[in-house]
């Protein structure tokens, strides 16, 4: 359940400063940690808070090691990104920590003959596999999961309880699906004809790839003719829903409840703050971020910072400017009036 | 697996120009066709592409025909709707391709005696179905579905996988409910008492016409004293919220995250962008349209489009923007000086 | 199925004007009620109304009864709060009326050995329930939940179908999970290395008080290092997520589709529109109100009503003022330039 600091740092790196034989059990934030734990300094403001912890290491930048100077003796870990050091140390005590995975299919799982389970994965108590599955070595399907016919699950692949991976659709290795995620729910396309609407059929699937991690209650659309696509290393969180033929670029994360119209094709390395939303058959480059709660209502073919919500007022307030944003034409109308009076006055002096 | 063209005519109309006899063996967009597939035109803006289409056989309009005239010289079938042609005969090649259901009860469902199930539907594993419930012929319930007391399933309505629709709920025929999608929870109504919230008995149902389709993990709760209600044809996306005693009309659509609040009444032939809200107790007549991310905050009593979302700006830009929309009243206060001031200068010519 | 309206006096409080030997037979809204039932005023507004029910009695305040006078000749309850009065006989009436809980374990439940269950529990069909739970009292747990290791669950509790309850999070007495509700999956928390995402390990838990509501599909994550908390009494609607080390105060309640980001600690009593966003590390104090759509970007600190969304209106007057929103800064930019011309043409009469 511990580990020598010095074991630590020569499985991830970084400069050790103090007694590689301490033995730390477990990480714990600044103010929480005791002789036991390792912390880890990643904001600067909080210099002085990391100067008093009672921890026995603290993982910290060169910079930061240097201001906080003799105001700190404990062991330190120098390391360029702090935070990253911290969440691999992380991923290393929880695993020496979690309950061993048992492989093999619970009794009460229905799996389907024809599916290819490898003999290190583990299905869960009430899973149901249906026909034509693939799932590769030490995958992990959850109680109560559904896996549709002819689904593909990769290495290492991990889906928590209550998940449901519709057929045909394939995600790759070291992919972690929460709870309640739905993926390859029919998108959501009709034709319509007199007022009425006709369904077009959902033909595509749903291709991820690998070390993708998706939110509880997350909903990922097949493809109506083509495929939707979500490249290696993009991270979704909770209550999302991307459409169907969305193409989502490597490495971009998306915070809670995001929005994406269908066929939106988004770069890589871009960022979604909660609540966005973005249009459908919309292109975004790679490096975008797209604050919370704004809407993206045109293609971003830039990179950068992209805002738009209504400012946060009292009631009384709001009421106010709402009722002039209502009327801001009137308002360039006057200012307009007021810019030729003034013209007239002033006998053309401005121009 | 394939179909002639002539055939596909007799079933569905449109005037055909070319050789009946061709074989087709699917759907397929206008780039990705080749001589196997039938592909259609239904955006003037790809005529071009259109005329170069390798597919075997082209839906397209009167108009777009003639405008096309002799650079496509392929087989063609003329409808006045081709998006709603190509709709229908996707269906017919989907119906042909996909798994046959096979009618009959899982011996891993746990279906109650009293429930009345069609001897032609097809209950999945896992499924549990509760007293007196009757499931019409035909119907599909898929894996893991929870069917509550005395709830009524109308013919050929499909429930994928893991839905819950809860005891009492009606839903008519040829529906079609997604995964995750929970009908008939609890609406959410207290009575505040002191700070303290008293909930309040929600003893109304949920009643759902016919031709109506629920996306994956949308929620429709149950009335409180009264219903609520989804008239026929109506479609809804992902993720969408529906509050307790709405009543949404016929043929409505509402993209994904859409949330309408308790008792909003809407029309028929609306539709509703992503992510707009609905307050509660509004009235919304027939026609009407809201676009994506618009916040309704009154009844619209006029059919037409309605929006209200914060223009998207790159981050710098709506700093300032926003800055200003906190004192648009300052603003408005300037001006009303700046004319007083210019009116006193040209002794009240301006009147 | 009926009560005395003496009876129900008895129990519930209230001055009885009037038979108590009336039959009460349930509960109806002022226009559905007949003379079986019994009817509550609480909306002035509805005094008309009230005055010409065929309800057989009248839950209503001493104000409105003086302002009705002879209209009404009916029974009467006259009570400070009709509307709290109502939501406790209607759960009278309910309670009497709904199928009894059988207590047991259904035999197709997977519960583990190890696991804790009142012999007074009722654990439905194909529920999941791991190793070292504990579930106390009168808990209810409907089919096809799963509740994960050494999680904890309070006398009285009901979770309705398809609920996810993860390992080591605690719920109290009397509390309600809706379906498809999903309770501590990880949070989202990874730092960036180079492009890249490396996750942090979740390793708190979600502890909810005692009298709390869990709307269907709502998410409330784990904590981080620490836990997400849930006092007591709070009340969340349908398809809301709560971000991890998320801590919500006493009685507060939240709308559908509401979104809080990671670590914000709002107070109690506060309440939040549908679709309300919360920043994540901000803090809101006690008896804060966010209107609908409103985005919280800041933390509040003083009790009042917050409001922040962009006002609706027909698409073609929202592309004016959203026009005008964007090159705000340039209007400005003119109204400094009226009041330099004017200052000069006035020999700086205005200062």
């Amino acid at each position: 359940m511990s580990s020598r600091l010095g074991k630590l740092v020569e499985r991830l790196g970084g400069q050790l400063i103090g007694d590689a034989d301490i033995e730390i059990s477990g990480i714990a934030s600044l103010s929480d940690a005791d002789a036991s734990h390792i912390t880890f300094l990643s904001n600067p403001k909080l210099r002085t808070q990391a100067a008093q912890t009672k921890a026995a290491a603290l993982i910290i930048s060169s910079a930061d090691d240097a201001a906080i100077g003799a105001d700190y003796q404990g062991a330190r870990i120098i390391t360029e990104n702090p935070y990253a050091y911290f969440a691999k140390a992380a991923q290393l005590f929880v695993e020496q920590r979690a309950t061993p995975v048992v492989p093999g299919i619970h009794p009460t799982a229905a799996v389907h003959p024809s599916a290819q389970v490898a003999s290190t994965a583990c299905i869960g108590p009430h899973a149901v596999i249906e026909a034509d599955v693939v799932i590769a070595d030490h995958a992990v399907i959850d109680a109560g999961c559904f896996v549709g016919r002819a689904a593909r699950i990769g290495a290492l692949t991990h889906f928590y309880a209550h998940v449901v991976f519709h057929g045909a659709c394939e995600i790759g290795e070291r992919g972690i699906i929460h709870s309640g995620a739905v993926i390859g729910a029919d998108g959501f396309g009709f034709a319509n004809e007199r007022g009425v609407w006709i369904k077009i059929p959902q033909t595509g699937k749903v291709v991820i790839g690998n070390d993708v991690e998706v939110g509880a209650n997350t909903t990922i659309d097949r493809g109506a003719l083509e495929d939707t696509v979500i490249e290696d290393g993009v991270k979704l969180d909770n209550q999302i829903q991307i459409g169907h033929n969305c193409h989502i670029g490597a490495h971009t994360a998306m915070a809670g409840c995001v929005g994406v119209a269908g066929s939106a094709k988004i770069g890589k390395f871009c960022t979604f703050g909660g609540a966005a939303m973005v249009l459908g058959h919309l292109t975004i480059v790679d490096n975008v971020h797209v604050s919370s709660g704004s809407m993206v209502s045109r293609s971003l073919l830039e990179p950068g910072q992209y805002t738009g919500f209504y400012p946060l007022a009292k009631n009384a307030e709001w009421e106010k400017s709402a009722a002039i944003v209502r009327n801001l034409s009137s308002m360039r109308e006057k200012i307009r009036e007021l810019e030729k009076t003034l013209k007239s006055l002033t006998g053309n002096s401005n121009e």
